[in-house]
């Protein structure tokens, strides 16, 4: 079957479709900057060459209706018509009340809405994007694999705010976590990688990009995650807060006059790396600007790489001790430096990496020496292979259901 | 000389005085429920017997008259008069601007009130506690040993939050740290104890009490430590509820249309370990209760138990390993269960506790076993003798100012 796994974000699009259960990528794209005048668009589509151009996308809809149509369209296109899809699958963020792989309907949708104070950059594109499917693929199901159903393995002592109870039960404030496509790869990889069958095997996962998150596993389940409620806490993120003193908002909307609203998009587009360097979160930006003397920018690391190590230090006791430390995202495949950095830290917990193969490595393979007691991995990121997988289990799931009814 | 060590609560009122820099304790006492029809006053002066009475508190200044009275006035007074006081000096916890030990002035008082949001419960009663020193002991200086100023240590790296810079700036937002006098007292008592000069001794030092904070400490200087910007934050507290996803509040106010400072009330008075249990923060009552069965009360000593090791850990790689483990405060010294619920996790870091020296080690003493590589100690909590000597050592750098000038 053709599943084609959509990774939405406010101004981008990324598809991929796969060939399932054979996990075989029969085209993937991406199209940036949507909305601009002109939209960066490359793409893959079977044995072609990798193409790359700029087209006018001025919305969603048209990138989603450029997507099909590279799919459907190309010289030698992968897919006879969208109706041949067996499903669209989204990497969605947030709903009131969803920790789970679902069909998406209008509960759905409308629990995705109840939830855009908490994912206010990643629910409304989504909520469009889904609509926009519905429209152009009317008969094609569509499935949301939600963030945090990976984590709902995470026991009730590491996903209780200490709240009070009342609105802890009325509004569903929990631990959730995020970027669950991202841990469950990771999860899946490292003993595939390793060749290490060991079911009981501990993995500190740490996916670091533009937003990110450490992820406490033991046996392929998410035992703890930095996000908690919402995408915006954890890890400072490159312009999110990550966690704060519950005090810091408070006392900021009191001195500021500002709305929750309003504090709280400023937190989130103004804070993270970005806030405390003044020159925006992206990591080679500032570790260019550190090396020149910019000593914001250089603090803006230091903070990054003291929070992800003082994770790794709490959940090396969450786990009992860590067989495998796993980077990835962004940052964990191609921040050579911010990786070295990171490991320095983390000698007293047995992390003791190569540098030649750190600086060697490309986007997977080992990085810690032989005898270093926790092995250093860096993995290739593919939510998007997660989210096929998952949708399929929905499917064969359903499936079964009305032939059992 | 005779320095008045004060500890103001919000409805009570410890103090204790000592001949300085002998440090021998001339006399003790406690007021506990002012404003009540009666309040329970227990106090030892000089060589008499221990007494226990029930007095007429109805305020705050008739807790600090009685005080003076019994400090004066005994059938063998310690103190001639008030003025034979040298100062009276304040275990003070936040005002903006002032991370130091300092003479109180109306500047000082100004700053206090400027952070009454940070510290709700703290602060107002401290102010009017000052006052009233001020109005019965007029010659006598008032000193503030304001808990930040042990913190001042902790490196920029660990300070900064990541929101925007311009508020860090102009509201001076970063983790100040509570507890300052405990976990000083810890960094000195410690090598004491252990008869260890080792000036790099690394320690994490938790203060478990009413309120609970984990500090990080090397060659006896703070490297860090849970609370940050307000009192509020860090381990769940009580009936505070410590750190939180940023938009668990701003949620919580929009659902609920709460301000800034009715959500602040709530989350001081009826977070923590009692809004997770509902029925209140003791951590003996709830030991209790979760052995009878009480499912939300087993969960928030399960919660306590989680945050304080996973601090622990993180706190474990901010110093590069660790040679010793202090428990202090009301939970530290008496909490047999919990220290062994605590330790008991943490064997990974090479924490070893011996049950039976846990068991009988009455408030302070080694509890690990010979061969632990990390080192254990109950340490009893003296965080009035620490404000002694920073308010001796504020009086002599004063007294040689003076006499230079």
């Amino acid at each position: 079957m053709k599943i084609l796994a959509i990774n939405v974000g406010s101004t981008s699009l990324k598809f991929r479709l796969f060939e399932m259960p054979a996990e075989i990528v029969l085209a993937s794209g991406r199209i940036e900057r949507v909305g601009d005048a002109l939209s960066p668009v490359s793409w893959t589509v079977g044995e072609s060459p990798h193409r790359r151009e700029e087209r006018s996308c001025p919305d969603q809809q048209a990138a989603i209706a450029l997507a099909l149509n590279i799919l459907t369209q190309s010289a030698d296109p992968v897919l006879s018509s969208v109706s041949d899809l067996a499903c669209v699958a989204f990497k969605a963020v947030h709903a009131e009340g969803i920790a789970d792989t679902v069909f998406f309907d209008d509960g759905v949708l409308a629990a995705m809405a109840e939830y855009i104070p908490l994912a206010p950059m990643h629910n409304p594109p989504y909520m469009e994007a889904v609509r926009v499917f519905g429209n152009l693929a009317p008969n094609v199901p569509l499935i949301g694999v939600f963030e945090p159903a990976f984590h709902r393995t995470i026991p009730d002592h590491a996903r209780t705010y200490a709240i009070p109870w009342r609105w802890s039960e009325k509004y569903r404030i929990r631990r959730y976590g995020f970027h669950g496509a991202s841990h469950r790869y990771v999860a899946s990889r490292v003993p595939q990688l390793l060749g290490r069958a060991d079911d009981r095997l501990r993995i500190i996962s740490c996916h670091l990009g533009g937003s990110s998150s450490v992820c406490a596993l033991e046996a392929g389940e998410s035992r703890d995650t930095s996000m908690g409620f919402s995408t915006q806490s954890g890890l400072p993120h490159a312009t999110r807060s990550g966690d704060l003193d519950p005090f810091v908002p408070l006392y900021l909307m009191q001195k500021e006059q500002l709305d929750p609203e309003q504090l709280g998009h400023i937190l989130a587009s103004e804070g993270g790396l970005s806030g405390i360097s003044g020159m925006g979160g992206d990591v080679r930006d500032l570790e260019r600007a550190a090396a020149q003397g910019d000593g914001r920018a250089a603090l803006a690391l230091d903070v990054f790489v003291y929070e992800i190590q003082k994770y790794v230090g709490a959940y090396f006791v969450a786990l009992g001790g860590l067989d495998v430390l796993a980077l990835t995202g962004g940052i964990g495949e191609n921040g050579v430096a911010l990786r070295a950095r990171i490991c320095a830290g983390l000698g007293c917990l047995g992390v003791d990496i190569d540098s030649e193969r750190n600086e060697a490595v490309g986007s997977e393979g080992v990085i810690s020496t032989p005898s270093s007691p926790v092995t250093v991995a860096v993995i290739a990121a593919n939510e998007e292979l997660v989210i096929a997988r998952e949708a399929m289990k929905l499917l064969a799931g359903s499936a079964m259901a009305v032939s059992a009814g």
